[in-house]
């Protein structure tokens, strides 16, 4: 299949590799090519400079939002959440009508002030979501392009765990999807198969996505307290 | 132990009837207890008249939430989120000054209306949260009585759940501690293992509160999505 991942930061290349690695035909979307493979040094995150990477996975493309949109038969949202509208706005509505998009950010905001911090796993004041409680950002997307298809899931973890769930606890842990599309949950249910999920919860509608991306706030009070990323949460049931 | 429950609803009575079995002496606080024990009928939520309870439990004492916290060692905040702020004022600062008050509250707002509300397991729009993001019912709490030590545990699961962690999955699950008092987390984590708590994550300060509070939204969304609360988070690690 031909699939978009747009964005470059990790969980954009821990998509666009195993997809690569399952055989599908991968382009990776950026805001300017030529800027994300002109960066020498780390990104904030701290991930290598983008065009090493690339030069270890040579079936992988890189381009414009909306030229990688426009050739996928399915895309990804793997940039960071408070740059997904913008993205998808350059991806452009036309190029995601009628696909199913897969959105995996978390609409974190670093810049509002807060009176009393949450204290982040990297020691500084940890950010807060926006929007949040009424609204989430997959609606806000959703309703950006009413003829994409999309499909919340696989925000509630790490990057390296989200396309290799065997490599945490035996791949016993869960995974969510919401969405208003049933074909589109499908498909994005397939997706997750074979990344080698075998526990994926149907939430319902995309107004769950609410309760998914306010995951968030204790994700990284664990990621402090326990000191790492590699871990997930199972619903024992 | 003398011990306050304060709250006649599922989780208060859960605390209590478990905290008496354990031979602590368990005083259950209400505004009015002529009032909680003259109701014939069943609560908002469907829970049996108190009064019926209580005759099951004759070793449990009623009391106003100020006489009730009075006597007591230790207190355990069990009344819905939104009255809690009202019932901890009642209880009086000072009845609660150097104190452990273990707080399982959530803050559900049933009235603010949302454009679109999330649906609730009961079929009607699902509460939203107040306060949320950039505070916690906990913190508010602790600034309202600064010498009480608070504790925020077990808001994230059924109270069915709360005092029985082994009726589900041989009790391999999560249950999360925050609070800025070491000692007072102590005691709560004493009286968790008492319950039959194993798997205990200690988050941090009070402020990592608002990710178990956070956690709402999602508990709604499974609720409604399995059909049951019988279910709670392990945390895969």
């Amino acid at each position: 299949m031909k699939i978009a991942v747009l964005g470059t930061g990790a969980v954009g290349r821990a998509h666009a590799a195993r997809l690569d690695e399952l055989g599908h035909q991968v382009t990776v979307g950026t805001r300017d090519p030529g800027a994300t493979l002109a960066r020498t040094g780390a990104d904030t995150m701290g991930n290598a400079p983008f065009a090493a990477w690339l030069a270890e996975h040579p079936g992988i493309r890189l381009a414009r939002f909306a030229d990688a949109a426009e050739d996928a038969e399915l895309l990804i949202n793997a940039t960071a959440g408070h740059t997904s509208l913008a993205a998808l706005k350059a991806a452009g509505s036309g190029n995601l009508a009628g696909k199913t998009l897969i959105d995996a950010a978390t609409p974190n905001d670093f810049t509002t002030p807060v009176p009393v911090p949450m204290p982040s796993p990297w020691g500084t004041p940890a950010p807060i979501l926006d929007p949040v409680n009424t609204d989430s950002l997959a609606e806000q997307i959703q309703r950006a392009h009413p003829e994409a298809k999309v499909v919340k899931t696989l925000n509630t973890l790490a990057a390296h765990l989200m396309t290799a769930p065997a490599t945490l606890g035996d791949g016993d842990h869960t995974v969510f999807l919401s969405s208003d599309h049933h074909d589109a949950k499908q498909q994005a249910g397939a997706l997750l198969a074979a990344y080698g999920w075998r526990d994926i919860i149907d939430l319902g509608d995309l107004t769950t996505a609410r309760g998914t991306e306010m995951i968030q706030p204790l994700y990284l009070a664990l990621t402090r307290a326990l000191g790492h990323e590699h871990f997930n949460i199972k619903i024992i049931r």
